[in-house]
């Protein structure tokens, strides 16, 4: 990227709060040069004067230009680098799906302009990355399933994304960052960012300032970013529009622990809204930090996730391009069939499934050579093993986890 | 019920390893006694004769007569009474489900011919009963829940119903008889059955031994049932086949703690056949004995409960004859309206589904005059809120959960 597009993306971040869906579509149609240029001189469309008038009207242009030189210089300092949508680090996967929600009129869904960043190349977002995230007051067991969950993702080779707060997003970091540890006198690795911090705050900050280490560790062996300029304080509404970058830098959130009213609970709207999978750790009934968790999966709105595995293997199952799902893994690669263990008219009914799609009572009869209560017994067997499920009338096959296992 | 038919009962229990839906039709359609004459002189169906060869074969009949007699006197002499579908006191309600099962074909779903009863009568089944069970080998935390879970469902006017083990039930049964103990010497309330214990044996047995004294507290404040003649012993697969009925006595089961492959997971699929709410309790995700309902709730085959108020909510909520709901309660009974707090655009939406069933996002955007962008973000909020559900394409209210307070 020229310098001429970096200073209009800063300037550009500059003046506008984000998240403003009309901004980023003028920049993505005009370029960043172009847009700031209209920006400066007031000429660009209603939504956008509007989204960038408090931080533009009434001040001279050239010292709107001059700041943004300064908040490169100052991110410089700290280390960073400014990216925009055409540097090839650009997470546009990732990004990509903000385009579905501002279509669909999601409330605060635009994506960021550019974004800061510290640390190793932002690369496999979303497809080989999990959003760990949770209470910052979180309780011993939450902290430790963080823990457990995000270093065993970690060293199945996924990023693991967070925020830098206290509690279980703290966990998160710092136990993807135990795999890297020994990795660090490895080359074959070490290029590799094993953790993300998106903060709510300019780059060049610590939030909270008792992660200021840690903070430091994730830039040497993983990723920071920030949409906001350098400098940036993190107020209140910060962190509920950084969630959503949180949300869309990972194939799926895992919400660990979550009070009733959590923040977190925003991460993981912001998740569904992006299209991407919500999931949580359930924890005691008994514990106030597991209550926002259980709320999401009493409403079948997260799917229960126990471990980094089946975290994965959700992952794989909801969408996404999973390796050999659907018409079955090479041979060699799934050496356990899903019926290992049926009985026998329940392995007869699952095998005359069709690979695909659904279908009918009749047609499984007709295919099994069952009598219907055969197959009915069997179905409500293979049901509660999950191998199969019911769409109204009719039944398909659930895809096996073990069919995951060729992505990893 | 005459002696005579009582005789034929129980000479029919004796003869028959349950369950047998075979002998239960033919029990059903010829009345006890006849069915019994034709057993004894081997003239019943094929099916029948098959399911009693090995007990009536060889057998001279004035002996299985004077069996069946022996057997009412021991039972008798324990406190029970022989009821069948015939006496007032017959669990009719409960027992109708096995008849679809039985049609459908599920392998084990014949209805009990009669049940051997201690305590005060059976009443109140399914509708106002719930079946808590779990893991004999409960952890502390097991113990707690199910106790808390117990004591209120029964505080709720609910009966508790259980398998009298180790662990779970024994708490499930114990908290239960909490409330009743104050009542003792109120006569308004004293009638009520406040738990309800189905055993694996014969009604004369006290499975297990340590757990005699409370099956006494249970026949006094409670009721006890079993559907095996006197003197039968526990053996293994008379568990999974009481199993059944320990899920058929309640509107639904809730699992509180449970093994990978612990047996309970047999009640809660025989729930699920039933055509019963399954619910389940989620606890640590480093407890083994969570890991059962854990692979329930993760399957979506159980819904997540975390309290008595959970329970009742979700029994009021799926199915069952729930009052005020749909048609909107009577004014006064539901201060709460499900929209309080929503935004307004959400709200809206809410109000512009119909009444009963599903509709499309234009038939949202005509009635609710909003645009699709506004209809579509408020419907992600309504289904963060549980308050829509998606069906396909379509959308549909869910039901309100105070719906249920009418029904308390």
């Amino acid at each position: 990227m020229n310098c001429e597009s970096t200073v209009a993306l800063a300037g550009l971040l500059r003046v506008c709060e984000p998240p403003s869906g009309a901004l980023a579509t003028f920049v993505q149609a005009q370029g960043p040069v172009a847009a700031w240029q209209a920006v400066l001189a007031r000429r660009a469309p209603r939504a956008v004067v509007s989204a960038t008038a408090a931080r533009v009207d009434g001040v001279d242009p050239a010292a709107l230009v001059a700041r943004a030189q300064a908040d490169l210089t100052v991110a410089g300092r700290a280390g960073a680098r400014l990216i925009g949508p055409d540097d090839a680090e650009w997470p546009a996967a990732a990004m990509g799906s903000f385009a579905g929600a501002v279509a669909r009129g999601v409330r605060g869904a635009g994506p960021p302009l550019a974004l800061y960043v510290r640390g190793r190349p932002l690369a496999g977002l979303p497809d080989r990355a999990v959003t760990v995230v949770g209470s910052r007051a979180s309780s011993p067991y939450g902290t430790r399933v963080a823990g457990e969950v995000a270093y065993e993702l970690a060293r199945a080779g996924m990023l693991v994304v967070s925020g830098a707060a206290f509690g279980i997003d703290t966990a998160a970091h710092r136990s993807a960052l135990q795999v890297m540890r020994p990795a660090a006198a490895s080359s074959t690795v070490s290029a590799r960012s094993v953790t993300l911090a998106v903060l709510a705050c300019g780059i060049d900050r610590a939030y909270p300032e008792a992660n200021r280490d840690l903070l430091e560790f994730i830039a040497r062996y993983g990723s920071v970013v920030s949409e906001y300029p350098p400098g940036t304080v993190p107020a209140r509404h910060r962190f509920l529009v950084r969630n959503r970058l949180i949300a869309a830098f990972g194939a799926g959130t895992v919400v660990v622990e979550a009070g009733r009213r959590s923040g977190t609970l925003s991460t993981a709207a912001a998740a569904e809204q992006l299209g991407r999978l919500v999931m949580a750790v359930p924890g005691p009934v008994t514990s106030a930090m597991s209550v926002g968790c259980h709320l999401l999966l009493a409403d079948r709105f997260a799917q229960l996730v126990t471990s980094a595995a089946d975290v994965l293997a959700a992952l794989g199952g909801a969408g996404g391009p999973a390796v050999g799902a659907g018409d079955g893994a090479a041979p060699g690669e799934d050496p356990r069939h899903p019926t290992d263990g049926l009985e026998p008219d329940a392995a007869r009914v699952y095998d005359a499934f069709p690979t695909r799609g659904s279908c009918s009572v009749q047609d499984l009869v007709t295919e099994s050579g069952l009598p219907a209560s055969a197959v009915m017994g069997s179905l409500a067997v293979l049901q509660m093993h999950a191998l199969v499920d019911q769409d109204g009338p009719l039944w398909r096959r659930v895809r096996h986890r073990n069919e995951v296992d060729g992505r990893r």
